[in-house]
């Protein structure tokens, strides 16, 4: 893909304080190639926020990005959190529209990575049929960041079928899992500093705003709430699921898809993949009725052919979440505690 | 106003990478007091993005935070970053409505300092009449970081008869400054670390919206352009407007306003007050013929008392900024190379 966004020509080769100082060299970084790569008529205003219309109901969402390393096996920091906003907006049933990029950049970042991480923004807003309209750039001193941090902040439509809200949800509604899980987890582990394995896995990190929009053309209201289980894992997501409802969880170890490598290093590390962060996955609470429809329209859309209903919405144990394992024990399955994987996104 | 909001009892008196790990402690962190803080009913849903509905044309914007000291003469971090996408949104005609808040905290930032800022982030918030609605935490270990970073993004709604376009600028237009430049960053270079001097200035870090509204009550499209001259200063600013209307502009330097105390400390540091950073200021261009009406009402208004006419746009010198100075002498003012200030905002 890089092949047709070059670094363009430039007076330097690392980004210095000057940069971010707001004058010439800001300018100077900007018009070489940040505008144009990202070309489109909002952000080509240049003004200090982007101005349209957008009819209906809105989602805005927000996250910043500090993932270590920033380039990791399946894409890197600049996909990454155009992805992952994009995400917390399908999660709320909307369709990303607009995306702001805010960037921190330490002092002696290389053009070239910066470039790359660019160019991955650029595409990765494509694939989301998002448009960057707005950003900022800021540099701090050597050793007062990591390279790079980014915000992406998004507004978007939402779905005009969408009842995404958690106190719809009720007793006997099923629970699906859109894929394998803590892929993206063990993935930044494989290739963080100082650990002892490595694998040939990859981040799943990708867009699902499209297959959610499918989704809720055909099903609306069964699609009862949403969630991508990111830091904290599914695990977390599942536990303020049933705090927030005070209804009880219940889950089947057999149906959850973990891939066999990535099972192997969790037994490896002593991690338990319920925790380990997801990046291309997303949960759904449905309606009880609807669920193997939903879950058989799912399996044929982009990034859901591996879905399966992992478990339901149960009255017994409000606020828990119990695993049923392969052997007919249970297990309360409590939110992460501590740190397992720091700076995972 | 502190008084108001103590710091609510904790388990942890610093901020450690748990806090980030999207678990039990980033919910204890959220929910000791953050959520309550803030409150409201978008934010309360605490869903992965806020829903809501916004008629009307939209302006959208970013920008993150790194200003060091954290805590400065005048203010800290957490208003500094409201009142910043508030004004960039200001800049845009628009009245801030809903805003997102994503941190970056560095492990070992203390919870009392944590809470400071965002019991200002809070008044910031009610003052601007804008609603935090959304957010995101991380932490980064010690060393990969500094204190705090800030993510404020925004969208408020566009008055109604707001035509902020730089292509409306022609010759004639005058260019307005709302108040005194230079302060906020005379202000931070004051308390920096290894600095020979010290004031009494402070930050004059506030929110412009409902001025500029006011004004846009009034006069409407005779208000062609807006803009908040932060890092870069006056000069940077001015010369954005030059080099993207093709036009000249003309300032006098009679007319600009520089208090006594910051001009002393220009002068010691070898400082041009036109490069350093505003935070509490804007500059409008206005039609010709209705500047001095806009500038009378502007001087009723709050934040508006110390405005006055700077210069005008002219059809000589093409892309170039010059400065009349008081004695008579002509000279171009570039836009700002290098790093005068670094993370003055």
């Amino acid at each position: 893909m890089q092949l047709s966004c070059p670094l363009p020509q430039l007076d330097f080769d690392v980004i210095t304080l000057g940069h971010g100082a707001g004058g010439l060299l800001t300018n100077q970084l900007l018009e070489s190639g940040v505008f144009d790569l990202l070309k489109n008529p909002l952000l080509d205003t240049r003004h200090d926020g982007a101005v349209f219309d957008l009819p209906g109901r809105i989602a805005f969402s927000t996250d910043s990005y500090v993932i270590s390393p920033v380039f990791f096996p399946g894409g890197n920091i600049g996909e990454l959190a155009v992805n992952g906003t994009v995400n917390d907006l399908a999660m709320c049933g909307a369709a990303a529209r607009y995306l702001s990029l805010a960037f921190i950049l330490e002092e002696g970042l290389s053009m070239q990575e910066f470039w790359d991480i660019l160019v991955s923004i650029k595409f990765a807003a494509e694939r989301a049929q998002a448009l960057v309209v707005t950003g900022d750039t800021k540099v701090v001193e050597r050793g007062k960041g990591d390279k790079i941090f980014i915000n992406v902040s998004g507004v978007g439509s939402v779905h005009p079928m969408a009842q995404i809200d958690r106190s719809r949800i009720r007793p006997g509604d099923q629970i699906i899992a859109s894929g394998y899980i803590a892929t993206h987890g063990i993935a930044i582990m494989s290739v963080r500093e100082g650990l002892a394995f490595e694998t040939t896995l990859q981040s799943d990190t990708t867009n699902l705003n499209h297959t959610v929009f499918r989704l809720l053309d055909q099903f609306g209201a069964d699609i009862k709430f949403l969630r991508d289980p990111t830091r904290g894992g599914v695990a977390s997501a599942l536990n303020e699921i049933a705090r927030d409802t005070r209804l009880g969880v219940r889950i089947r170890q057999e149906a959850i898809k973990v891939h066999e490598e990535v099972a192997g290093a969790c037994e490896m590390l002593g991690l338990d993949p319920l925790y380990v962060a997801n990046e291309g996955i997303f949960l759904m609470i449905a309606e009880a009725g609807r669920a193997t429809h939903i879950l058989e329209e799912l399996q044929r859309l982009p990034n859901g052919a591996d879905a399966a209903i992992i478990g339901e919405i149960v009255e017994e144990h409000p606020r828990q979440v119990v695993l049923h394992s392969r052997v007919g024990g249970r297990r309360v399955v409590s939110m992460l505690t501590g740190e397992q994987l720091p700076r995972i996104c």
